[in-house]
């Protein structure tokens, strides 16, 4: 049996192995907090009761040590799982001396350095089950609507956004790097497949620390044949908010462990508002934050504008200069693209960034010649505009920002299990 | 609509866009070959029935030319899908010249350095399509079997299994090294949440070219906290079967395509056999193939072995010598250790590695002197024997070797979209 399986064995005897987080005596009666990582449940042992060795055996027990531990179950409407185990049986298999991370306060650099230990604490374990159902919703959401997944290479020859933020390695006698983005690669596959997605790691070798960046971070990375802008943009409504609805269906008590306002989530639904480029330079004035058109917006313009709106918001049309060298012109004003960025509510910033792609062969090859792009090293890139182009479309949503958002987290590192960033390579 | 949805239409005007595989003219009739990567079917014009400009458009169509075509659903039991097109307009989008993959034969090299186009026909694509169902297969098991998905890091410190085969990168001023499994972060994960499991990439830079090998290939890593060797076994062939009948019962026409043999697909049922090493030595040995004891079997022993039975087979209790450093050994036999290779069916050779680990701190401890293992690079993996060991197991599926042995392919390359290999970064 596991722990979460408790309301399944009510008056019956069960066994199961697990942690002690916590112990409390009170005289005759001694009360065990009881983790074995798929919940937590109270053992309750009375003197008068057991056997006298496992009354002393339990004494014993110090935090994290593990054991197995026989007991009925009862209900318990008191306690937080709804149940307590009556313990009968105890056996000891290690008693922990000195566990590093005690009750008290512990400061972050510490803690990152006892990742592998902190992981058990009953906040990062919610983290880790929301971040999990986060990434099954997902899979749910595309493999119900006709998605095939396709993993791109990690190993690339070149880099997707042509940046000089990438991680080397010499390939035997090649040059490769990590990538940055499968959103090249899944064009490819859109145009085999049809509708495609991508789950995998990517990289960004950003010498800056802020609460929103991680070296290694996870996308999922959708590409989408004959499908316009507009299109686009229905189906990343739909899906986040399908995201959002599966965690608050099935994530009720590690929400409440992260003590986050399930209100704010409970208002994700679609349709989302859509705001120009144009439209959030003049909010943007109203709030007193001048910005000259053509300039990017930086995290504190992003939290001003998300702050007007009670859910995730579309900003689309930005100026082609400041965006992807792939993304389409609108064809009715070509000096901004068919893009939208979904910033999410409570300042958590961009978590979908996407856009209908160019499918004009001579647009594609203009916009090498601009971005100084190696026609050989993109030749396969080409073949997608030149054998039966169609229009496409698709986005990325960082995966690590979305669970800090849905988690209501202050920083990212949080989000993952080992998290990569700069001056942080251990554990 | 998409191609995949036309059962639901019959006798209704449909429009979508495609592509056009082949086309077929005999006088006043022509057969448009048209996929849309949700799938294949015919569409059909009559001279009589079409506006003349339908009909020289359609005439113009080339290989892969693209389009959006509007006709009514027919069933057509004769053809491949069960349904056809009774095609009434069609709208170019472009007209393809010189698509260099043509219906003739083409070399392997001249294919792969056309990957992005050779995904569109009809084989990648089945293969494409069953892999992702796999993948599907192996979340809803772990899903429904309580397993939560924790994605252990791509960037490591040092290597798990102490080889040299590693991939160097510089993270700012640290060395770092390309992961070639999760497993040991995933142990800290499974003290944390019990069950856990891993999707994700991993790699061997091996400077070896054969049909199983990949330089960047995708790991499943399920670890187990209170889980002994023994249900290990059995927790990895329900696993397996349940990944296999889930391709039979929703790939049967990329089967189909692909000619595999399905009864061999079927006889894929629990219990699998298990022999051990000492058994398999024997046996080959009676097979003419002498192998000293304490030697480890090569692709050519694994065909052999395998060869004597008609599903995927353990082979448990290795020397200790030949495996890895973590793995524990048989309290009643300690120079075998306990793990157990399963070895695909049919000459596909080993798809999964699994044991129990090593839960005692001391004789970890004993086997980093051995190793020469740095306990400072460690000492969070020796941290998880010190606080709350307890017993654990653990495994590791080959994905793509699952692919291509689920799928009957000659050579791996064919079961990723952009395979990575000696020699080969692009496309």
């Amino acid at each position: 049996m596991t722990i979460s399986e408790a309301g399944a064995h009510v008056g019956q005897s069960v066994t199961f192995g697990c942690w002690l987080t916590r112990r409390r005596s009170s005289g005759k009666i001694q009360f065990l907090q009881l983790r074995d990582g798929t919940g937590f449940i109270q053992g309750v042992l009375t003197k008068e009761e057991v056997s006298e060795e496992v009354w002393d055996h339990a004494g014993r027990l110090t935090q994290e040590s593990s054991l197995y531990v026989t007991g009925i179950v009862r209900e318990d409407p008191r306690g937080k799982s709804g149940y307590e185990l009556a313990v009968t049986g105890l056996e000891i298999i290690q008693i922990t001396q000195d566990y590093p991370i005690t009750p008290k306060e512990h400061g972050v650099d510490f803690l990152m350095d006892h990742r592998h230990l902190w992981l058990r604490a009953p906040r990062q374990r919610a983290i880790m089950r929301i971040r999990a159902r986060i990434i099954s919703a997902v899979q749910q959401f595309f493999d119900e609507n006709g998605f095939t997944l396709v993993d791109p290479p990690i190993l690339t020859p070149s880099s997707a956004e042509g940046t000089t933020e990438l991680f080397h390695i010499k390939y035997f006698d090649e040059d490769a790097y990590l990538t940055q983005s499968g959103q090249l690669y899944m064009e490819a596959a859109a145009m085999a497949l049809g509708k495609v997605y991508s789950f995998g790691p990517t990289f960004r070798a950003e010498k800056s620390k802020t609460r929103r960046h991680l070296i290694e971070f996870w996308m999922i990375e959708p590409e989408m044949a004959f499908v316009d802008h507009e299109e686009n943009l229905r189906i990343q409504e739909r899906f986040v908010s399908h995201v959002v609805s599966q965690v608050l269906e099935h994530c009720r008590p590690e929400l409440e462990t992260l003590e986050r306002d399930i209100a704010a989530l409970e208002r994700v639904k679609p349709p989302f508002p859509r705001i120009t480029y144009d439209e959030a330079i003049r909010m943007l004035q109203e709030l007193g934050m001048e910005l000259p058109w053509g300039e990017d917006f930086g995290a504190p313009h992003e939290t001003a504008l998300a702050g007007k709106f009670d859910r995730p918001i579309f900003i689309t049309h930005y100026p082609k200069g400041i965006k992807a060298f792939y993304m389409k012109p609108d064809p009715k004003r070509p000096e901004v693209v068919l893009c939208a960025d979904m910033i999410a509510p409570e300042g958590y910033g961009e978590i979908i960034g996407g856009s209908q792609r160019i499918d004009d062969p001579e647009l594609m090859a203009e916009r090498f010649k601009e971005h100084h792009l190696s026609p050989e090293a993109y030749q396969w890139y080409l073949d997608l505009r030149r054998y039966g182009t169609v229009p496409h479309s698709g986005f990325g949503l960082g995966l690590e920002r979305t669970v800090s958002w849905i988690c209501g987290l202050d920083h990212v590192r949080e989000t993952i299990a080992f998290p990569r960033m700069l001056y942080r390579l251990y554990p």
